[in-house]
């Protein structure tokens, strides 16, 4: 019998965003995410969980020193978006319409390349607490 | 490397239900449920979670709106449910015993036609903070 | 200056209930408690927290021990309704709607002799994470 | 002895905002506001929890109807803020800088004429799980 | 009309520590304290909770400086206990049973003067989701 | 189609630990575990999280009593690590550094063997609400 064992670490961080295709119409925008798109935009309190897959390492008793997660939670997401405007304030979310899916995916590539390879199993947001998205390989 | 995205939704239901299976009997029953076969029954503040699987539109930058999936939860799963007694009140419960396994089973059986094939990938049911089901695809 | 020193501790209960005054027509029930009014009911996952104030004893650090307060919640209030039928079959509930209000008010007078004069301070119901009703003095 | 009993109401929305007071220069607002002043605002899922005393009414059982109490708050609070920014979309709160403080404020002042005279006892606006607001009188 | 308007913060820690008291003999601290007692200790996720009134300043819209708030809580407290045993590595905890009364106690004591007079007025500490202690002016 | 069901139960328990290799010097194990490795040791809330797979017996509508399953995590985890300190106290825990890992991963060599072959699908441990560690076949 083979065991998967994986580290989790849940953050937080809060933003605003707008939820808005340039491409497409007011009619279309409005039917499509109706009061996610106001022109104002709006916010959340996001919560960001990520899980790392490995092997105990018998010296430590870790699959991953909880520091260096942290760090790397910190330094690749928070640092970028926390306090921050998702359509407004993030290089690597330009271009993107910041729906949860959206953005899950764009932290996914941006923290996976940190990770031992393929370690990066999962990652949770949630936008809000009914409402989250989830990928994993 | 291919990655899986799934979109999640909470909901919330509160009803009541009776543990008793009529072709056992007395013994059995307080035997088996507990207080949980007490005659008048008793109920739960129950949350389901659905999770649909899929690929992110492009348009949109959703695996699915979130809007529709709280139509289909609403009328195929909450309007029939909400403030109800689960043996009593709701026609494709009839006959079941309203375990949490159960009832997550039938939801799973009337929700899963509302999404494209295959795409209902989980749908988790929670009795209590403390005891719940999952089932999946 | 004088500090008020309160201990809190919460319960959890499952029980169901129906909103209906047999004084008035249908109606009225229906439109007073809408489906809090169906027939056969519905339930909750109840929590109760009790705060009571006092001094604390130099001997052993507390207001009162914690497993005396846990004694008290048991045998008076959860010992009598959890998965029970508020309306059916819990004896000091005879004849009482069972709104929020009707039954945290049941709780106090039943909780309020078994502690030291005045010592209760607040008796809180939740009915769902969302409503809940505060008794104090 | 005389009892208070207070029926509670907590209801979400989700907005975002910026803490900036254009009487004073960058400087003054970025050291007393910090990342909460950056240009493009940022956001949160707020919960806001009303807090009504009253006495029992005999015939319905409760303080006050709870589905009267959250058309209060639909109407008089998230109607105006739900996906709104809250410094730029909502009438009330114009000219005000949106913290916790003076947000929590402004919706005593909306609510309070909607509420029987002095029954309005508290109101509590959550900006995080770890920072909130309490008003009451 | 006079409102009263509150500022709330909630910390974690996380600390073990041993209900003994040394005057007592065995047979008394494990009838007292049961398993609390027991020679090597427990531990537990603390929360603390404090409220700070005030009036709002105009300037600012705040009745104090979050940041003030969080450093406070830093330095006087969550320094002092954090990954710590209460019972022997806190100095303002020496000679102290810490009980949840006792430890919410000290904690007011020490955090008391570190606000302008008579603002501080509640500290809620809590030992677990269901235990906890108040304290109040 | 052939659908997986999962019964789940989560259960508390508090109790101290110290994370510390004695094979190692002050110094690694300071730059190692930082605070969670202070001589006295600290503590948490933990909770544990079983998921059980099984077919639903039609006579009960259960993947398995939930009775049995409380009795099986009462008796095999919580009595040997509830108010305990877990580098002292717990027999299948000496000679390990009770990391999540680790402590995880000695839960699940302790409950396998009380489920059907392979029917224990996971288990969760959370050290705290921030930080956890899912084991999984």
């Amino acid at each position: 019998m083979t065991l998967q064992i994986v580290l989790a670490r849940k953050e937080h961080f809060c933003a605003s965003h707008r939820l808005y295709n340039p491409d497409c119409d007011e009619e279309w925008n409005r039917h499509t995410y109706g009061p996610c798109s106001n022109p104002n935009g709006h916010g959340h309190n996001y919560f960001i969980e990520v899980y790392v897959a490995g092997i105990t390492d018998p010296l430590t008793g870790m699959v991953m020193n909880l520091t260096d997660l942290k760090k790397i939670l910190q330094t690749v997401i928070l640092d970028n978006v926390d306090h921050k405007h998702l359509n407004l304030d993030v290089p690597f979310l330009q271009g993107i319409i910041p729906t949860t899916e959206n953005v899950a995916n764009a932290f996914w590539k941006e923290l996976d390349p940190h990770f031992p390879n393929g370690s990066l199993k999962k990652l949770v947001l949630h936008e809000t607490d009914k409402n989250w998205v989830e990928i994993s390989r």
